[in-house]
């Protein structure tokens, strides 16, 4: 029987995600599986926990990573705060923000849009508009939209959020471990984010965090989460409770790679993690301008983790990236919905932000274009 | 900094699941990650695929993993074949039924209850009995009852459902890969397992297979599945599409895993796997008579893999087990639901069958109790 496994080759992954996993991380995976009731399991689980508090600045105790990669995210912090009927604002310049959308409404949320163009960043003056002409109990945005590289300035709107008494949701499944997030700090009552990004772990668990508001909202909701698997009324009694009761069998070795990950991103210490994220980003802009290859994002609202730039004129946008695949072994991003065709992706994430694997990148680059 | 993970220690799963991980499986997940598009990623999926439906013995395309674990299968099914006020049967006998009723309430479902005693099994007259005084849509029912090890009438029930016309839905976590599953021959239109019992690779997916009319259900629903996540019309596009278009990240290296631990299981055969399971699980419940220790299920109604013992007279539940973790490096499960405190639960799966594991656990088993 044939087995596929044996010719998978090393990718540089330069995508939007995942990343290159880091080595520490591989060897986790591969560590002896555990019962996920095992007291010394247990103990890996509170590491998890307060390495992601470390990084997601915050002292909130419902700080875990769901068994779902980071949409199971999305999908946990909508669904146990959203009660049908909920008014929510959704804050849209990208795909991810549409996927919000999406599933506020598939919840039955009364639920509001507040859209800006792609490649745009949010204007906090329209959102505070918008705040004063209807009382809202959620306000949604993502911080860092990995469809077009748009990092929003998820300080100024948390701060307009709270004014305004609403919970305030913040996806940053692509800026986490790459940049800056004070979930405390910036009055965040719900964040999401995903491992395959800045933390160089394999897709597969997404890190959530919640304010005490937020958990009193769960813990005392009218109707039941509909849906069981992501309702952390329950999820938290196995990850926080002082029973840790079965709810659902974590996804172990997964966890292993996050706890390895997250060790990682610490040991290397957030401040110098970022700084390497900015420093790649501006080796890799100068690098792309020397190609005449152009940015979609103005300079001051640029991600470093992920840079989308228009298709090189001339270019093919498959045959391009088959070629960066095939003939280079690098991968980096097509376009997603509007941007589809039209603008290619690159991705700095965590491991993969090193000043090697830009230049292999650049070099590959001017090779495809020529 | 601490590094927690270097305290591992490989400890004999012999309980409800994570079971003892196979070695090619630990190979696995330590593999290059590749894309989530990636064209070679994309064949190592359609290879998933095929194993799956040789395992289930099933034609159906949409046959896949879903990105969590055995309870996102159960989500996975429910919510994506039920709309507010379907009928629905749930027969159960044990925690797992309960779920399956919970969920469906969640989803707002007209649920019925069809309650058999603990640690024996359905009854197919009582269900027939049920079919006949009310038009249901769906019956659902648990094949490998995980928290009592009884083995539920799946063929017989699945011909009852088919005759009056509802969707079958049938949980097989616990029984993937240890017994006889057939998704066509018994009528099943959509059936969820796990990764971690039989299949012994760690937790984190969860094979489903959907028939022709459960997806075409599916693709004509009058409203939106309420799981933005979990939504098969979408997720289906993903892994099965002509354009295999993104919906989210798989979790890339978990399916390496799942690949390898299917072909593990594909190239020992079917039918010696389930004979191993059938014969180690005599040696255990021969040995556990010497020892005096009761098993809770009849001979004829029990699962090979999962069986369930009164917890011997004078010995304490955590600290029998307690001793088996730490005296003797041996996991085994104790009782859920209604049989906490009273049964503990000694798992025979998939890697953990084996006669030197079976030995092992009866000899500390003898020392505990002695």
């Amino acid at each position: 029987m044939e087995n596929k496994l044996k010719g998978i080759e090393e990718v540089l992954l330069m995508g939007p995600g995942p990343s290159l996993t880091y080595p520490e991380v591989y060897e986790a995976l591969a560590m002896p599986t555990l019962g996920h009731l095992d007291p010394y399991f247990i103990e890996i689980m509170d590491g998890i926990k307060g390495m992601l508090q470390e990084i997601f600045q915050t002292k909130n105790e419902l700080t875990i990573p769901v068994s779902g990669t980071g949409s199971a995210g999305m999908e946990t912090v909508l669904v146990n705060l959203i009660e049908p009927g909920d008014s929510v604002l959704v804050v849209i310049n990208g795909v991810f923000g549409k996927r919000q959308l999406d599933i506020a409404q598939r919840l039955g949320a009364d639920a509001d849009a507040l859209e800006f163009q792609w490649g745009t960043p949010v204007i906090p003056a329209e959102v505070e508009a918008k705040l004063r002409k209807k009382k809202y109990k959620i306000v949604a945005m993502v911080h860092a939209e990995t469809s077009t590289g748009v990092r929003n300035p998820a300080e100024e709107v948390g701060r307009l959020v709270k004014e305004h008494g609403a919970f305030y949701i913040l996806d940053t499944v692509t800026s986490l471990g790459g940049i800056e997030i004070a979930v405390d700090k910036w009055g965040v009552d719900a964040i999401y984010s995903g491992t395959q990004k800045c933390l160089s772990c394999p897709p597969g668990l997404s890190p959530v965090s919640f304010s005490p508001e937020a958990v009193d909202f769960i813990m005392n909701r009218k109707t039941k989460v509909p849906n069981w698997y992501l309702d952390m009324s329950m999820v938290a009694n196995y990850w926080a409770g002082k029973k840790r009761a079965y709810h659902h069998t974590a996804p172990i070795n997964m966890l292993y790679g996050l706890y390895a990950a997250l060790h990682v991103v610490l040991e290397e210490g957030l401040e110098k993690v970022y700084r390497r994220h900015g420093e790649m980003h501006k080796k890799l802009a100068a690098g792309l301008e020397d190609l005449g290859i152009k940015m979609v994002v103005e300079p001051e609202f640029r991600l470093p983790m992920l840079n989308s730039v228009w298709i090189p004129e001339g270019v093919d946008d498959a045959e391009g990236r088959s070629r960066l695949r095939y003939d280079h072994l690098i991968e980096i991003g097509g376009g997603l919905g509007d941007f589809a065709g039209k603008v290619w992706r690159i991705g700095l994430m965590g491991n993969t932000a090193r000043e090697e694997y830009v230049d292999r990148l650049l070099k590959a680059l001017a090779d495809i274009i020529k």
